[in-house]
């Protein structure tokens, strides 16, 4: 009778291992047993109010401030989607400009939206051994607010979905130099100052951070936490947000489950030293292996260095192999062949993502599925010794034109995300696409983070870029059709 | 150790029967036997991904479309909040005209604060006996489409909140006449098209019809259903809104449960029908009390006749008793006494929100209890003979400021809410706020419509109807402390 739910179900209980959120990783046996109607309640006397918390909700919500000691802590039932779009409506008004890393969640680009914001912004550096952003440089967010004192907020994303960290503690510093606030996106991050991983960016002097409960720890779904720890923030306007951008009845069960990841973090410190060893050799194990590789603790960037939080294992296929298989490929292949379930593919690496409650069984599993590819791959690479390994690795961030941050007030201004949204726009093949201003967004999911954002004009490495991706077998989300991008009619030059 | 879930539970088992949402009433043994943990999942191969989706959730969304009639139905998890902000994101631009029924649920004033909005109100009847807003006239809303030719979309809420339904057939064609679409949040009405209830908003012309599921359905708190059956609507964009206001981790336990309520619709037409039964003869009973009444099945307007929805029983002291008890005696004796917990009390009523998953117990009870009650107040009548019945009935919308509707152009128009929000502020006691410009909400919760909005003017007998209220024992929601309000510096004359 429960179609859902019998496909949900069987999904389950199929045997595929769950090297992808939610961080559960759907061990019944050890999580709560809870009935999820029995405790599915409303705003009555004694059960509190989220939007008005002051009972129940006030205390589950202040043991969470107090872990991480924060000044308050929000319970987020939208997801971590809920404190971004409440985080950055808190500190802007309609119209004002902030810095944005690039390779910020799409929420972000929607806030911005919302908001009609004028977004300059900062790019990570680029980790071409893997294709993928790395860290936001300290230095270039200096740069940036110099050269645009008009900056009202700084929004960034840190650890990112690979899991590396920027130095937070540095970026609030020129950050609040200017008297203004630092939001941080640390949805991957709720399990950090745990074990070793690392500091968490409340701790480091961020002003607002978001964090998802679901994705690395014991919680379910859309789960999250918003912490406040600054005195640049207007509390009031943080709960007017906080009220406009999730529902008026928020359900019980996600905020129950949000204070047993709480309280799971409060008690269990033992799993999570017992977590990072167990990292450890599965990092040892993989490194090795001839033809897979795992990038080390740190990556050292032209500007900084930036750590890698342990819990996420990007796979890559490296040396000689690389030039016949990749990311897509292992993904494949331990789906298909090994019933493991990557969090993601990108061109050049899988993500497995880990969490405290992964088993003993799920990561020797792992380990012999990536010991049977390396042999497959050494054959492989045996028999086409001749081909030469490619050497192409293409930055797709870099593709992205950088709009705000490069247009040096001389150049015609791209257009802002309202903007575009709003203009009178025209479908067109991604051929014909070049040189316009994109009307939508672009990208992958997961891991949602735009190529292209509406307002960006639209670069020849782009299109590049996306074929590329399409012909990987990469879905590219984006309004249109496949192949086709929606471009703004106005600011074409001389289409 | 999980603290939350702990007092939830123990006030799930303590007794109190829920004569308030969410509609599946907790009844553990008739509801499925899920384990949250195990269908909770996430985007992979196999599990579609709602923002796109094409597999097992377009499927169950089509099942919904299909038992509406809808062109399209799609799920929400972020409540019907979300849908309402997604709907008139879809068909709106910045600074727009709309015309908004003024006891509409605060999401539609946060939509039209997020979309900088013009908005012109529309005022229901009132309905002196109960002290409660009825019907919208579709006649208002023709005149007020004429005078304002600029205005872009319609939003209305029918059923109310306590279960008054509009003409939405007569409204839609008056709207469509204009070109326009009509948004109806039906949030209270997902039961409707059962049995003899009456027929949803999706079958009588309304363009977007946003419906929650759990507030008259068993399914989880939090989740909903947005029907799209219009030409008018920009599809690309409805899906673009839906992905901005819901979390990108939306969760399948929600979603399943969704699914699992058009399957009980589907398949228990015959629990409807039984349950429609059972109303009128709780009703009958009610009707032989002396001093509580119910209201009958329809109400006569100036202007059109209202259906009242089955399901809401309105409990009001009538006669001599009302001189001495009010709405809030209702609820506060049912609660204490009984146990039996109300959804919402107002100065003259106290709402009982049945639904199908209502036990024979749980109405007994509640027919005993007012049994009792009645006694009890013809002895308190007997004993106070000397006082007379109280006359007064204030009509708390009509209290409020008219501001657009009653702006005819020539007096100094009062900000958007926009406006208002983004507008210098000051903190002052109500007795000094007369005159001045409101810039915030000040609402009961439940039900959670404004009193006043951001950047309407504060009239004397809004103060006074506020501190009738503050002197009840009601809470008036609002950002600032209680008795006082925060007013806009700007605009205000001579101060």
């Amino acid at each position: 009778m429960y179609k859902l739910y019998e496909n949900l179900k069987n999904y389950s209980t199929s045997g595929i291992y769950p090297f992808h959120m939610p961080g559960h990783k759907r061990r019944i046996e050890s999580l709560p047993q809870w009935n999820p109607w029995q405790i599915d309640l409303t705003e009555v006397e004694g059960t509190d109010n989220l939007h008005h918390a002051e009972g129940i909700l006030k205390a589950a919500m202040d043991r969470a401030a107090f872990l991480w000691k924060a000044d308050r802590s929000y319970f987020l039932i939208n997801g971590s989607t809920g404190g971004i779009l409440s985080a950055v409506g808190a500190v802007v008004r309609p119209g004002d400009m902030v810095l944005v890393a690039r390779n910020c969640h799409k929420s972000v680009y929607h806030a911005i939206f919302l908001n009609q914001l004028k977004a300059v912004y900062v790019y990570p550096e680029w980790i071409a051994e893997y294709g993928m952003a790395g860290g936001i440089s300290p230095k270039k967010v200096e740069m940036l607010l110099q050269r645009y004192p008009q900056i009202r907020a700084v929004i960034l994303t840190s650890p990112t979905y690979e899991g590396i960290v920027s130095d937070i503690g540095a970026i609030a510093e020129v950050v609040h130099h200017r008297g203004i606030a630092l939001i941080v996106d640390e949805a991957h991050g709720a399990h950090f100052n745990q074990a070793g991983f690392p500091e968490s960016a409340v701790s480091m002097g961020a002003d607002l951070v978001v964090q998802s409960c679901h994705k690395t720890l014991p919680a379910l779904t859309q789960t999250g936490l918003l912490h406040l720890k600054s005195s640049l923030i207007d509390r009031g306007r943080l709960r007017e947000m906080l009220s406009i951008y999730q529902t008026s009845s928020p359900s019980y069960l996600l905020m129950a489950s949000i204070d047993a990841a709480v309280a799971f973090l409060n008690k269990e410190h033992r799993a999570f030293v017992e977590y990072e060893r167990r990292l450890d050799s599965v990092r040892e194990e993989i490194s090795k292996l001839s033809h897979i590789s795992i990038p080390g603790r740190e990556f050292v960037g032209k500007y900084s260095v930036y750590h890698v939080d342990n819990s996420k294992i990007i796979l890559s296929v490296c040396g000689k192999a690389r030039s016949i298989y990749n990311g897509k490929w292992l993904y494949e292949k331990l789906r298909c062949e090994y019933k493991l379930q990557c969090e993601m593919a990108m061109e050049w690496y899988a993500l497995i993502m880990t969490s405290v409650m992964d088993t003993e069984e799920g990561y020797l599993r792992l380990l012999s599925a990536l010991k049977k590819m390396d042999i497959e791959l050494d054959n492989a690479v045996n028999e086409k010794e001749h081909i030469e390994m490619s050497e192409e690795k293409e930055d797709a961030w870099e593709l992205v034109d950088m709009s705000w941050e490069r247009s040096s007030g001389t150049e015609p201004a791209n257009l802002t995300i309202a903007e575009a949204f709003y203009a009178e726009k025209e479908v067109l093949s991604l051929a014909l696409a070049e040189g316009r201003i994109s009307g939508e967004y672009l990208y992958l999911y997961p891991p949602g983070i735009p190529l292209l954002a509406p307002g960006e004009r639209i670069s020849s490495k782009l299109i590049d870029k996306a074929n590329v991706l399409i012909k990987q077998g990469f879905e590219l989300y984006g309004q249109s059709e496949e192949g086709a991008l929606l471009v703004c009619k106005e600011m074409t030059g001389d289409q």
